[in-house]
């Protein structure tokens, strides 16, 4: 099993020095009070309940999975227990809103909290992750008598909530949805179908559960057009709001999976049960986006958070392991070898996971950042940064869970054949990360909504904000000769994004699927590229307290050398998908499906 | 679960349109009645025992796991039986040497029986491929006795074999390793320690256990220097050459792992054992590779084997499930939706793994067939073949593996969610395939195995020879207007193949890290030529075959889209292996080790 220590260091540098986490949060709002004091408290509160928690009941949760039961799911030992001291520590709530019983503290401060927790147990941080959902939709487009209902037990961690969306026939084209709502005389809908793949579905943490619900009104229009959203609570709060009737919701099975084994992913069967419409019948597409949006940002985190500890397990392991000597000598001479970190291709594996996820964690604290303004901010701001979040959500959801895959992989790699056996821990890490790229939308989903809807869709407004942002970052650095080679790089690369853009958009007018055939790579080209804007960003950063001889300069000089590293060595994997968007449809295209295989 | 159909058509294309199999094998002696009929004769009696006997309990079998009880491993229900079937069907004895009850059948012809019991059930496979371990080393370096106390046992698969290399503080530094031998008065030693990660240590399939030890004799050099080979039988042939006293050698435990888990992973424990020495003392260094080379060659057909069941999955389901209309409007009309296969980026990931799986097939077969001439050609060509096969062993080895899982992953991919859950089958596969970059030697000590002993160690003849082949082939190509731009593409990678060897040798003079840390990349560059050549090679048979009007043209038009996808999406990756090699050593090795985390 793997011992995780909390990043602190490298997570204060990014809401300190990089970001200015104190000075942005007096700039909003009803942030004002968070002083880094108060964020150190916070998240060192978390960081306690994350390892002495969380941590403890990760493995044996992998090893024993959930149990179903008479109809009911039962968690892995300790599962419920961590629940209730979750919700006794007021967890649920430090973004809520205070009229529902909330701490109203930004999401740019829960992230680092969830990265601990994530890293710490996965599987467990998703039954209390998805009653967001519920909390963001109804918060947006509930009435006041379902906010009133609803909000302050979802908020305070009471109840927790599920996305129901995806049926056995169709998951990502959730147009041919065929589950049924049929409106009563009383205002509320009797809910038919069955729903697949839902975390969460079932449990013994809490109460009462509220499922959010995609269905199709009798009669309503064929595809997106005619989906609404529902709340489906599994009991059906009485005239006190405490759960009443038993609802016809119930669990049929739970899937066997690969990893995420403490995640209870249920079929939910809807035999008439009462539903209640989210806003007006036929906007639930709408609807699904803000839950959705929501869930995308918190799987890109998923690459973080468990990139985070198997990078530490396998930086343990090449310290401590002796194997060879390395090729310029001893290095340990009084031992028998030398440990595996005098090796260069060791060294290369764990610098590449290293580059990644302190990369991966500024830029989502950034994105997160982003997201305090769009809540708190004045309108303009909000709007800037609600573009950027537009924009980067896909490239976060998709290159971050894509690497963070090859960094959990990697870090397997370091521990030869005792990464691949369940003792140490990483395996469960490579298992557990494999979902990422699935689930909230495959990375090709996200990279049709990248390139389709945000770039092309907004005549490529959305990426010039972004690319000028790089491109002023990088003249900004040229000036100085240790950040020259990274922001010429990246500038090229800036450029060449642009270019890319226009040559897809030109082709788009002439077919289609040339957007299709390139929409990965153009994805992977972009997530480069905002990785290397944030890597110079925290090169600028720590070559300036270098140069003001603040703080500790072994930390600082190992930004730089991991800087370095990025642009020497992970940049150029934009030379590949470069010539993947070049390379056009036709040789995607051209072979019968019939002839894939004789 | 998946269902797997042997690929046939394409064996049969790499058999007899590529390699001609049936025209090397009548210029072979001993091989001259392998007509066509005969090869596709024992081809199908392989495929059935695949498909009928193997497959059904391989998800079985991963669910069970195996079970230590009593000091003995029980294997996964019908696995034994599934032995014994393959025994009595005279599988093992196939490649065997006659004179020991073996059928002396080419290597090429196995490998084709390997690659479809591999993809029905790898686990099951590992127990008989280890008893080549035995088999290759006793016949290569045992004296008259002890060939006639093993040989047959194991060939005629009897009894099986294992090898018994890694300690718990040892696995890829074998020269670490502390079992220790002591000579006996009658020749005998005694062999005291323990191993870990033996692959079939124990099972319930056959009477008898041929365990090949590494252990240093007491008094040995220090080192690989002092590692001495030992046969360690299970029970101890009695005088008629039967089972007789059951030896030390018990096992104490077997490990939980991510995948291949009907495979009895093993702790060995040797308490004082009977084992008889393999050759001279301190000889066993060279032994090993004996063993070891084999086991290479048959671990890279595990990307191959892995990768094609993977596919067909990932294809099947792809023409069946629909999701989304296409970008350029519905192929599918009357159905909801088009099938997943209209949509480009699905077209991509299929067409990623069609390009590797076939071209594996070409590269490994073609290599087994070079393997035949090492066994039964003259003395040139015999040397000329081993020469081919010393270089592309360790590109076959790490190569294949990786892109193998890759493979293996952009099938679940293609599934979404359903590949995450254990239904489908693919998700085995992917935690199944996970293994092969790990053991018989990492990717990174195959990369230094290629750049150390085998590019620079012989001053780099071993891989002029084969880029000369390359370069022909590509000239050869140039005229044919279809194939030229293949031809040109490759032979600019051949070149720069040439030329990365000439940088990292001269860079290896000043400081031998150049070479570890471009080591893995040099190697990744080299695997997509070696494809590209088996793939130009291929493609100039279909183009020949589409000229003369003979044969099914849809099957080589396909080979040739096929080659078009390989050249255009796949070998540009080799843009970014030769910008690591490029990049040097000071970025990976300038960061201290005490500061890769604060």
């Amino acid at each position: 099993m793997y011992e995780y220590q909390a990043p602190l260091r490298d997570m204060r540098f990014v809401l300190h020095e990089m970001l200015d986490m104190p000075g942005h949060y007096a700039r909003l709002p009803g942030y004002g009070e968070l002083t880094a004091d108060v964020m150190d408290a916070i998240i060192e509160e978390g960081r306690k309940f994350a390892v002495e928690v969380l941590a403890p009941i990760n493995h044996s949760g992998d090893e024993e999975g959930c149990h179903f039961q008479d109809g009911a799911v039962r968690t892995p030992a300790g599962f419920a227990d961590a629940y209730r001291q979750y919700v006794a520590g007021g967890w649920p709530s430090l973004i809520g809103d205070p009229a529902f019983g909330g701490q109203g503290l930004p999401v740019s401060l829960n992230v680092v909290v969830n990265e601990m927790m994530g890293a710490c147990n996965w599987a467990w941080t998703m039954y209390p992750g998805l009653s967001n959902a519920g909390i963001e939709c109804i918060g947006a487009h509930g009435t006041p008598a379902q906010k009133n209902t609803y909000m302050e037990h979802l908020i305070t961690g009471k109840w927790t909530g599920t996305m129901c969306l995806t049926e056995a026939h169709c998951g990502s084209d959730v147009g041919l949805l065929r589950t049924k709502a049929v409106r009563q005389a009383d205002g509320s809908y009797r809910i038919t179908g069955s729903k697949i793949f839902i975390s969460g579905g079932d449990h013994d943490f809490a109460e009462n559960i509220v499922h959010m619900v995609l269905a199709r009104v009798e009669g309503a229009p064929k595809g997106t057009k005619g989906i609404s959203l529902f709340i489906v609570p599994k009991f059906i709060p009485d005239a006190d709001g405490n759960p009443g009737v038993r609802n016809a919701a119930v669990v049929g099975s739970i899937e066997k999976k690969m990893g995420i084994k403490g995640s209870a992913t249920c079929v939910l069967n809807f035999d008439n049960a009462t539903g209640f419409i989210v806003g007006e019948e036929n906007t639930g597409l709408a609807q699904m986006f803000t839950m959705m949006n929501f869930a995308r940002v918190g799987t890109a985190l998923q690459g973080l958070a468990l990139a985070e500890p198997a990078y530490q397990s396998a930086l343990a392991y090449a310290k401590d392991r002796l194997a060879m000597r390395s090729l310029t000598g001893p290095k340990n001479p009084d031992g028998e070898a030398d440990p595996l970190i005098v090796h260069p291709d060791v060294r290369r594996m764990l610098l590449v996971q290293k580059a990644f996820t302190e990369g991966y964690r500024a830029f989502l604290y950034w994105m997160n950042q982003q997201g305090d303004i769009v809540k708190k901010g004045d309108a303009a701001a909000a709007k800037e940064a609600d573009d950027l979040m537009a924009l980067l959500t896909p490239i976060a959801k998709a290159f971050v869970t894509e690497t963070g895959f090859e960094c959990t992989n990697l870090a397997l790699q370091c521990f030869g054949g005792h990464g691949y056996i369940k003792e140490w821990g990483v395996e469960q890490l490579v298992r557990d990360s494999r979902i990422s790229m699935v689930y909230e939308g495959t990375t090709g989903i996200q990279a049709l909504d990248l390139i389709g809807r945000k770039v092309l869709g907004s005549g490529g407004e959305l990426l010039k904000k972004f690319t000028k942002q790089v491109h002023k970052a990088c003249e900004a650095a040229k000036a100085d000769p240790v950040l020259a080679p990274f922001a010429e790089a990246l500038a090229a690369k800036n450029r060449e994004w642009g270019e890319l853009t226009m040559h897809l958009g030109g082709k788009a007018m002439e077919n289609p699927d040339e957007v299709g055939a390139g929409s990965v790579d153009y994805l992977m080209f972009g997530g480069y590229v905002v990785l290397g804007h944030v890597w110079l960003w925290m090169a600028r950063v720590a070559q300036q307290k270098l140069a003001a001889g603040e703080g500790d300069a072994d930390f600082y000089r190992a930004k730089l050398a991991t800087a370095r590293f990025y642009f020497e060595r992970l940049l150029p994997r934009t030379l590949v998908h470069a010539a993947g968007v070049r390379a056009g449809a036709a040789g995607v295209m051209d072979l019968p499906a019939g002839h894939f295989a004789f």
